[in-house]
């Protein structure tokens, strides 16, 4: 509650004794609790809405005829670090798009700097229009055996809450630490919920007893629905069923035909990993909103998924709806079936008009040192990069897929010099380097299906360890795209022999850019053009299946820094 | 989260490591999330349910083929007072039913004993299959004037709070109070916020700015609206509407029409105040539920909000629905159109079949003195309660409604004797004295509605303060029928002159009976045989009637133990 004095002034101006700070005249006000509009004037004082109805003064009065005003728009699972800018500047894309509070994972920084990455995090989130609550990654590292940037324990999870600025457990992706009651999972859970928090869940293809486990321990929501069976399946155990829509995995289309008036309080929407010219292009959950009426959905269920439904899936009482005592954070839409933001309002002033931030965000936080060092590679040869093959000219191969993060394994007879595995075209070379302690753990391996002519592509954005992955067609392009990622302390880049073509800094933690967001959308479309200069014309960012090509946990063969996996068989290959 | 090794037992059993203790076989599951059917088997552990799907041992096997496995039923708002029978009692009958949470606020008895009252109520709600949650009440008089038998402050919620065994804020009624933010009344409020409690409305009658104001504070839900009109304004304001059903007061009928499959979530139910022997006879919340398939809502919808609504309402978030993590605390039911309960179960025992209580409960818990020595009057004569009339042999006059609690304002001419108002058995005279502090306050009025035709009843039920209310025909009846509710220490009874013909004795508080439920039922009846005796023939209960003649905070004309009080005037009319 508002403290005593400013409550007061809020319901003298609700019993209409008072003039209102803002009034909103002739508004159509989307309500979600019904799935109805309405006509009426909506009161606001304190940054609250004090009254809707027949208001007629106001210090200030704003005439909304035609318009209709919607509650704004909460992204129910985000990892900030796809969007490769900080938060400050994630805002300035979210906010003019309607999207005011989105609850974030910082899951990969925290893989490259533990706790205090997540403390930077929340520092670079605090005081702005955009609401980030950030979540306490639940699962760092991916799998025990990864060569991370540092590991987030329980301890590390309770010092965490207890300084009191998180309002969550973020995805709990470990199925087997949970099933089998693994006391370090169990504790991280337990800080959770004794401090009342949301926990969010990461039931990627979990079959029906995972799913039970997941519940009985308390696990709340879900973004990993990917078909309508699994997003009714996870609503009838109890989970919210969180649909995404991000980069790579779009589970909208699939999932919608499951969404019926009597079950859609229990589904709202998630971006989870989305790139920057993704979110500036298409937009982020107004997307997503967008996408819910193309697909069918009543525009005022859909704006119901993307507000009221996430709000009460992260117990965010003061928001979600346009009704009395919730926060004046909401949007002016043009027409509800095309949803066209026109203004977004929070607290009460108008932050953002036809598409442009108005006000000026906060300064950056600074960064800490040990994010803006932190590739420390062990010093290598060309020799280093070799991958012998004594005993047969067939090898194992990685086939990856530019639309899915799921791999293949094949076998195949390769090409051998030197008693070495040697790269062309169609067979790619792909190396992951362990990049945070200097360990000098370099995984080879071979992967076809990004389709480069020559040169080399290399990423410090390498699910969920973000060690350095390169993939290349000669050694030497390899090597030098490597040596320029561990100069430029991380990012991405295209590069042929010695010549770097295109480079995008990504200078905070190797996973997010130092730049503002029209800087970096510049370095991305040059990365794009580059891109062609070695040979790639498909339309999808190989550098997406890339960042993928090392995550042990998604099947279904891997390259890590210590080697093949075979995450079937959860164990290393031998090649 | 249950500690850590029952979890791990629970864990154990939900991945089918190990049997769980309660196997019910070829169910059919009653998905209250999206208000449909299907057939699973429910594995149950540690009185939890910890799966849902293929498990085929358990320790314990039950086959419920052909029964419905619905989620027990949640009463939003009661009085348990209303019921005559302590919270030991009430669980007898309310378990049968269905219904194992209620949200009871002690109003009734706090205004009798204050605080220790609430603690005593609360003591008598602990360790019983029927989970009680305790509201602390929020409006102890109910109006400033009132003599009533204590005062609850800010400070003793505070304590209450402070102790931990409360459940929220009880139905604020003062809506002045809230509105022109009353520091007491927003004290009040923000100790339940601050806790993350519920705060519950009662909105009866207001307009549409007191209802902002009522969001604006934070109160959450309301039991009060009447109609299909009222009950959508309250849901486009955010508010939860509980639909009542009660002993006097009927909401549904009118109430059914507004809900939708895209507004339901926003409804739920509750009973208020329901006396025993309705109690008894048609049902709890499970009539509620009945009622609402009769009036036309679909069966799963009308059972989704007798649970999961409810529980989303007052955040019970281990219960709502039968699904993973929640309480195995269900009903079998033999048929979703009648809603017959053939037994109900709570974490995991069967509780009661049949109509019938299986487990014996609690042994009852010791009443407080204080509450057991309530009724405390000042010596009185058969003088003191005349009316004396000596301007005119005109008078203003109650005019009571057997059908509602809102009386009328009547001026006529009656008979005279002495100087004083004499009765007979079309203007009653009636009697409100001060019974708490022996004060020797004594209202003296007249009412007419009550169709008793010689006699006097007489009650200690009287809202909101329970001073000793009586109507009679002639005064030796009045005087001996209250010296009679003296002499027992509170309750209920029909005298003609100075034979008592029948009595219920309420000794808690002269409220509630020591005795047990069917004593209680049995006394109930004889009541109203008696009432026959003196001429009464309508169907409904006059005591009810009686009850809320003394309350001067619904319209429009009542008597207080200080007189007669106009409501709309908010003041006393001097005869």
């Amino acid at each position: 509650m508002s403290e005593p004095t400013s409550l007061k002034n809020q319901l003298r101006a609700a019993s209409g004794e008072q003039a209102c700070d803002l009034l909103l005249q002739n508004a159509t006000i989307v309500d979600v609790y019904t799935c109805s509009t309405f006509q009426g004037n909506i009161a606001i004082t304190d940054g609250i809405i004090v009254g809707i109805g027949a208001y007629t003064s106001g210090k200030k009065v704003v005439d909304v005829k035609g318009k209709w005003i919607c509650p704004s728009l909460i992204d129910g699972h985000v990892h900030i670090e796809s969007g490769m800018v900080r938060p400050e500047e994630l805002a300035r894309v979210l906010i003019p798009r309607g999207v005011t509070t989105i609850i974030a994972d910082p899951h990969e920084i925290a893989n490259v700097g533990g706790a205090d990455a997540v403390r930077y995090m929340i520092e670079a989130s605090k005081d702005m229009p955009l609401d980030i609550k950030m979540m306490v990654p639940s699962s760092v590292p991916a799998a025990s055996f990864e060569e991370n940037g540092a590991t987030l324990s329980s301890k590390d999870a309770d010092a965490l809450f207890k300084e009191g600025n998180v309002y969550g457990l973020g995805e709990v992706m470990d199925y087997p630490a949970v099933c089998s009651g693994d006391d370090e999972m169990l504790r991280k859970i337990s800080l959770a919920k004794t401090a009342g928090h949301p926990i969010d869940g990461h039931g990627s293809g979990l079959g029906e007893k995972a799913l039970n486990a997941y519940r009985v321990v308390g696990i709340e929501n879900d973004h990993e629905a990917i078909t309508a069976e699994e997003a009714l399946e996870r609503v009838r155990k109890g989970f919210y069923v969180l649909m995404r829509e991000g980069t790579a995995t779009r589970d909208m289309e699939a999932i919608i035909p499951s969404v019926t008036p009597f079950n859609c309080r229990r589904f709202a929407f998630a971006t989870d990993d989305k790139h920057l010219d993704d979110l500036i292009e298409e937009g982020s959950i107004d997307f997503n909103v967008r996408k819910a009426i193309e697909l069918g959905l009543n525009p005022l269920q859909a704006i119901q998924l993307g507000s009221l439904n996430a709000a009460e899936c992260f117990r965010l009482q003061d928001r979600g709806a346009i009704a009395p005592g919730k926060k004046a954070t909401f949007l002016v839409v043009n027409d509800l079936n095309t949803f066209e933001v026109d203004s977004v309002y929070v607290e009460g002033e108008k932050v953002a008009e036809k598409g442009t931030l108005l006000s000026s965000l906060r300064s950056h936080v600074e960064v800490p040192l040990q994010l803006l060092n932190s590739v420390r590679v062990k010093p290598f040869t060309k020799e280093n990069l070799q991958l012998p093959l004594k005993n047969s000219d067939k090898a194992t191969i990685i086939e990856a897929s530019l639309t899915s993060i799921v791999t293949k394994k094949a076998v195949e007879k390769v090409e051998i010099e030197n008693n070495c595995f040697k790269p062309n075209k169609n067979q790619l070379k792909l190396v992951v380097m362990e990049r945070h302690h200097q360990k000098g753990t370099i995984g080879v391996g071979i992967c076809k299906g990004i389709p480069i002519k020559k040169g080399a592509i290399v990423s410090t954005v390498a699910h969920d360890s973000h060690n350095i992955i390169a993939c290349g067609v000669d050694d030497d392009s390899l090597y030098h795209a490597i040596n320029h990622v561990v100069e430029i302390g991380g990012g991405m880049a295209v590069v042929d022999g010695d010549r770097v073509i295109a480079t995008l800094p990504l200078a905070i933690g190797g996973l997010m850019s130092t730049q503002s967001t029209s800087q970096v959308k510049t370095a991305l479309n040059k990365l794009q053009e580059a891109l062609k200069v070695i040979g790639y014309h498909e339309e999808i960012d190989p550098f997406l299946t890339l960042a993928f090509l090392a995550l042990p946990v998604i099947p279904s063969i891997k390259l890590t820094s210590k080697g093949l996996f075979d995450v079937e068989a959860f164990s290393f290959i031998e090649q």
